[in-house]
Formats: C-alpha cells, structure tokens, sequence
C-alpha cells in the first residue's frame, strides 16, 4: 500500500495579490506541479518531448480555508482517488504545517493530438502502474 | 428581472501553455475578470482603494467542454445564483461564439480586515442591491 | 507614413502583488500584448496555427517610472524602431492617461523550428511591409 | 569577499507557452525569486509584514541566448552589482548546468509609504551589510 505524494514550496511574491494574500488562481497551478512532481517520482513527465500523449483538464476545484501569505512554506499533499480507463481524478490538500489551507480535485483526461484534434484515448497501463506505486 | 452580465476578452500569448491551448488555470483568472467587470458596471468596485472590504474566494470549480486557443475571442456570461448574508456565488459561462468552453462558480465571502486579520461580515445591503440590477 | 499603434487596456486584479501596485514582470506582458494586436491590426498573426515561423525575444527592457493600480486603464503605444534582416525592435511606452508609467524595448528574431530546434530566419518581406503600415 | 547567490528551481507547467518553452516574463519572475532567496539566506524579507519599506523596481532588463524546456532544472545566480543611497542593482544569470540561458540587470529602490504615496528613502545600513554577506 503506497501512501500519499508530499510536495513543497515556498509562496512567491509574484503568487500574491494587492489584498496581501496568495491570489485563488495560484492554488490550482500548486495543484499541478505537485502532480507533475508525483510524475516525476513515478519515473514519468506528464509532457514528455515529443511525446504523443496530452492530459487536459476536464474539471477543478477548491475549497478555501485559510489564506497563504508570502514566504510562507506549504506542503501539497496528492493521491489518486479514480482512475478510469482514459481519466485520472487527484485531490489535493494544500497544508502550511498543522493548518489546512485548503484541497481541491482535479480530474484530467488522456488524450492524443490527432490531425491538431484531441482525441480521448485509453491510459496507457505501464503509467497507472507507476503512478499507484506513488500516489497510492 | 435583470439579466446576466456579459464579458468579453481574447486569448493572450502568455496564458497558453505548451499543449497549445489556454492553460486551465486562466479560466479562474477570466471568471474572475468578468465579476470584477460585472461590479464596475454595477458603478462598484471589489477592491475601493482605502476601502475595508475584501471578498477571498471559499470555493471555486470549472468544468472544460473545449479547449480555448491564442488570440481566439471568447465571452465569459456572470450570474449572481446565490445572495447569502455574507456571501455571493457566481455562475460563470465561458463561450466562443457559440461553443461553450466551460462553466464554473465562484464562492466568495465579504470580510473586514481587523488587525490584520480578514473577520467575515455581513454585505452591504447597497451592494446587493447594485450587483442585482446588473447580474440577475 | 504611418503612425504608432495604441493598445488600450485595464488593470487585472491577479495582476497586482502584495505591495498593492502591478508586478514589474506584467509590464512585459502588457508590452507584448500590445505587439501582437499591432500585428492583428496589420493583418498578421505572431502564431498563425500551423505555421512554421516563431518569434522568440532575444532582449527586453523596461525603465519603470510610476506605478499601476487595479482598474487602471492604460495604453500602450509601440512603435517599430529597427528592422533587421532577421529581427525587429519594437519601442513601447505605457500611459495611464498623461502619466508615463514606464517604457521599454523587446527585440524578436524570426525563426523556423527545424528537428525540434530553432532556427534564425530571414523575415518574409510580406511581414515587414504590413507592420511598416500599422508601426510607423 | 563573499561570493554570489546561487537559486535552484524547476521549470513548471504553466510557465511555458504555446512555443513549447518558458515564456519570456518569467525570467523577470526567475530573478525576483532568485532575489527574494537571497535576503533570506541573509536573514531578511523584502516584505516584511506590517514593515514600512517596499523595493519597486525602476529597471528590468534580460538578454535571452537559449530556451528553457519544461521540467529543465536551472539555476538564477545572483551579484549585487550597485549599492547606491536608495536604490540596489542586481545582476542575474540563468544557468541550464553549464548553458547560459541569459543575463539579466533589476534595480530596485528602497521606499516608505507615506499616506499612500511611495517615498525613496535611504537604505537602512544593517540590510545592505547582511546583503554583502551573502551576495558579494
């Protein structure tokens, strides 16, 4: 039983809006890299060169809880909740130590780049395999 | 009975990402641009400068239909779907012509900042009022 | 002989930092958006779908003089100041009404992706005798 | 003599563009980060919060020589090159191993909020000698 995929960051100052805070929209690219990071692990790239394969995003979302502010050191937390045939599910807890800070999910599609067209395909096994000794 | 306000945009250079589409992540960004948009022609203004008031978001979440691409023109349709005491959410339509790209909702809840903390408090009634005229 | 082009545009929320003024590193964004509506207004697009050419920038500047504030309306005035064999030079200065809020330089290098890698390219004449329309 | 900072990051995602490389603003980024890293290797923060003092740029420049690809690890090395009354000047390469990637200049000036205007004021001697100890 694999556990959990933790990733770490630092707020940017750049990631911060005039209300002091981490702008709403920066959650979900923490969201991504800690995915791609969990890629990573697996021995994988979610956007290998010259690879066939894309992964757009059929849906996200979050759940605010307390804000991240500048500097502040978070950890994002991934594991994979679905997985079918052609789609992945991830949710996410976003955590600055102890205090939760939010989590959300992210459901994303596998597909192939057809005549400029994306067209679902099915997961390849070799990448669920790899991604379950990681994320779960 | 008003209707749904409507914002409209074109697809940046810099919001693409390698895949050759607008990156998911700018869908958040484009929501949240029209409802910024909406409260202006609402004669308001979500960030008044010396104001008191903020609105961090407690929930958002997209649905991708189709993907969007550079310099591709699209619309982004605002309703208002819930008035709570201290909260709105928003029901957000992203369009190009006819092809719906996504839809999503915004939560966000009105605060006060009181020694430097954000302190949920109960909208103005003139707001509601305004943001009425123009998004429902 | 033809004069400047004017790219007009507001201040995004997301686009402000925590110093409550917009990122220095947007500046760069709002110069190449101006640039590449110029190019729309010549006809042309800097990523036709398809095509073989891309401009990637080989130097960028900015002097920055006043700052810019969410909701600000803004323009951007660009000209084309050199045009080389292979490359162009653009010069823009951003107004916010009769403030300068700063100006700046990008030089762009026509290339062909040849294997994956880029290549420096003559520029099609067709290219420069429509932007010496819109540009200057 | 103390020697240059040197800051270790990752290409992400949504940094790149439809050109399949890094988006040229986000070196702009890079060297703020790489920046930011250095006041905190010397025991500061360029934004201390409730502090009075606020480092807005004057000047950004970068000269690009080869792509970044996602994924690529890179390094930001970092001199302060300029030490003047009120402002700071920094020089920033971008390293891929041992290919430059680009070099770049920011000067930043030192400023005091005063009823909402920002003021230049001269830099406080501790921060430019905790500075000189990790960046020069």
């Amino acid at each position: 039983m694999a556990s959990s995929f933790r990733y770490s960051r630092r707020v940017q100052f750049a990631e911060t809006d005039l209300a002091g805070i981490v702008h709403f929209s920066s959650m979900f690219r923490y969201m991504e890299e800690a995915e791609h990071a969990a890629w990573r692990a697996a021995g994988l790239s979610i956007a290998e060169r010259g690879g066939a394969l894309g992964w757009p995003r059929v849906s996200a979302s979050f759940e605010f809880r307390n804000p991240l502010h500048f500097e502040d050191e978070f950890d994002v937390v991934v594991r994979l909740v679905e997985v079918g045939s052609r789609s992945l599910q991830y949710e996410h807890t976003i955590l600055r130590g102890e205090v939760v800070i939010g989590s959300g999910r992210i459901t994303t599609v596998c597909v192939q780049k057809v005549d400029g067209q994306m067209r679902a395909v099915g997961i390849p096994a070799g990448i669920i395999e790899k991604l379950k000794d990681v994320l779960r």
